[in-house]
């Protein structure tokens, strides 16, 4: 297996463009994706009760269990909380798109990222497709600059790209995603966008794509706040020419183990461009009762503003970790907890079956140098693992999302 | 009724007094409150399943229906996470102060505050309560003292206090609480001490003080984290010789709406000095189906770190309201949403029934100049209602945390 950062333009048959229709100020903002034969679709959409328009349709889309040939997707307004007005807006961005690429309306899926509250500039992202669709492209280019359009405050574009075998077949699989603030997904995701040229039936592309966001996206947090348009997609149109997936065999696995590293690797990348982070934290929980406890105390962790400001300090106030663990509602024993820091400066323990060490604070304060902290939980309740991300929360966090709207 | 804040001398037969032991540094760190008689005693602790060795000893005696004298409480350490050290040093704090004022151990609770993970100073503590007791007073400053000296990132002390009547009695009430992070109190508190000469049923007072802490310090967070040292005490000698309130009747209620008060007082005063906050936040909620449904909204917004970011930064930002309500698990028709936020400079809609409005950015933006910001929410689902507090976010915050034990 070969892992790159080559994005949606990867597999076989996918086309992809970024462009700028006005919606953001001097950046790219209308992304479209397609695919040259109509392609399987699975997804996970956000739990939150309030739903954006494009959210509300691809939910619909896939209850009807549409094969879909592509996805619209503009920045700078979310399409939230905008009524039967975004309805009827998300309805036309769909239209747009289908009619001038001679493609039925619910072959198109959609999706908006950006302020929430105010109306969609319509007219600007009708004349935007317009225009945009003939930039489509399947090279390198395609996919990068449908990368840089979804992007809100993220700084960096987020790919990744995989080639691995089935049988004899080459099988492409590609991806991007955006951060990188109302990041918390709760059984479902940020935005992320994936294709891929495996023949895989559709129930067993949404199996492995909804067990892959639980081990991936829902184990990140950036603010604690599960945003209103979070959907992740996969495009599977077969074009690699393997036979069809059709049971959980050893190409099956095969593919969820690559959709896994595709998944946490973009999971990973959100954290790291999350607003105003310094620092990639990863907890590791082991020895818990049930994955649903280490799950819950890994994500409890990450979410915690307190533990996050005190990585961002560099401060080695473990206290707050188990703090965090006892107030999450997972299952453990207090005293049987093992806390250990570790970077590329070294590794430092600071409870031992629940009882505090005497530690060196100043290899401590060595250790929380590194970049990439890993909080290393072994728990004395069971046998079960988990693993989550975050980052850390710094001023600019709070300046970011001081004054976002302006 | 009469409100003032005179703090925990005020009823009859209360002393108080707070000094210096080295805990902390040049400032208050030890507190004792005492009873001329024993007391009766209801109080309300951390859900947190990481409790602090004072809440265990303290849930312990709450069960052993001991009747209690004295309360002797340290601040700059939390005696938390210490093992079964910190269990023996809480039990010889405790074992201190009833040795000097000569009343059985059990007759004394003990309460921790500051960080976590290091073992308590005890010898420090211990020479320290041999040297203050003896400044024990019943008069403003032993309140006063005492007050200070439960601080920690507090910037000014919590006192309130009230006068009332009950029949032809005089009945007082005084209390005291220290904030002022690691604040989300979960069917619990953070730590606060109410004094009373009340004469009323043990039963009928852990009932007032249950359901009194549920629409005060249950109804405020600051940032999310839920202590693992929230406890809430209320101390009741019946010194003023009304007749024993045992069932709940008028007199009884004369007490509860008294207790809410202060109550709602001192978490209102936690809130306003909630780390870093420039802002108080109001949230009302009308219109919930149930009181769980407004109670959890209310909380969901306040604990937003993107909503408290977004009114330090005076913007109206309110899609990210919507978007906390939507992820609460609460029950509400998105679509029946009014929104409106208030303050001494105006009033501005921003949603009504679900349709975002037009609004003027410039009211808007002189709305949330005020320092006190009501954010109003009708629902259209039933009659309930809810209250709650949080304060905005800051970069003061940051700072505050990045750095906590140096």
């Amino acid at each position: 297996m070969k892992i790159n950062h080559n994005g949606v333009t990867e597999p076989t048959g996918f086309y992809a463009c970024g462009r700028y229709t006005g919606l953001k100020n001097k950046r790219r903002d209308l992304a479209i994706i397609y695919s040259i034969v109509p392609a399987k679709f699975a997804g996970v959409f956000t739990t939150n009760k309030v739903k954006a328009a494009p959210v509300l349709r691809n939910i619909e889309l896939r209850e009807k269990g549409c094969d879909i040939q592509a996805i619209v997707i503009n920045s700078g307004n979310a399409n939230s909380c905008t009524g039967n007005q975004g309805l009827i807006d998300n309805e036309l961005m769909a239209d747009s798109l289908a009619r001038v690429l001679k493609i039925n309306s619910d072959q198109v899926m959609t999706a908006s990222t950006g302020v929430i509250g105010v109306q969609l500039p319509i007219q600007k992202i009708v004349e935007g497709i317009e225009k945009s669709y003939t930039f489509l492209s399947d090279d390198r280019q395609g996919a990068l600059d449908a990368a840089a359009a979804i992007m809100t405050t993220d700084t960096v574009t987020k790919e990744v790209s995989a080639q691995f075998m089935i049988d004899d077949v080459l099988i492409k699989i590609g991806a991007m995603a955006k951060g990188s603030g109302m990041i918390h997904p709760n059984m479902a995701t940020t935005l992320s966008f994936i294709t891929t040229d495996i023949n895989i039936s559709k129930l067993l592309l949404q199996k492995a794509m909804s067990e892959s966001a639980d081990i991936s996206y829902n184990m990140i947090s950036i603010d604690g706040d599960t945003s209103t348009n979070d959907m992740s997609f996969i495009l599977a149109n077969g074009l690699a020419g393997n036979e069809e997936i059709v049971i959980e065999d050893n190409n099956y696995k095969k593919f969820k183990d690559v959709l896994d590293i595709i998944n946490i690797e973009l999971a990973k990348m959100i954290v790291k461009d999350g607003e105003g982070a310094t620092k990639l934290l990863e907890v590791k929980v082991s020895g818990a009762k049930t994955i649903k406890d280490a799950r819950t105390i890994c994500k409890s962790i990450i979410t915690s503003s307190l533990v996050k400001t005190a990585f961002f300090g560099e401060d080695a106030n473990w206290g707050r970790i188990l703090c965090a663990m006892g107030y999450s509602g997972a299952e453990f024993n207090p005293n049987g907890v093992t806390l250990q820091f570790k970077s590329r400066y070294g590794s430092i323990t600071l409870l031992e079956n629940g009882l505090p060490l005497n530690f060196n604070e100043e290899i401590a304060s060595e250790v929380l140098k590194g970049y990439v902290i890993e909080i290393l939980i072994q728990l004395s309740d069971g046998n079960e693992i988990a693993e989550g991300w975050g980052c850390d929360m710094s001023y600019e966090y709070i300046r970011i999302n001081g004054d976002y709207r302006t």
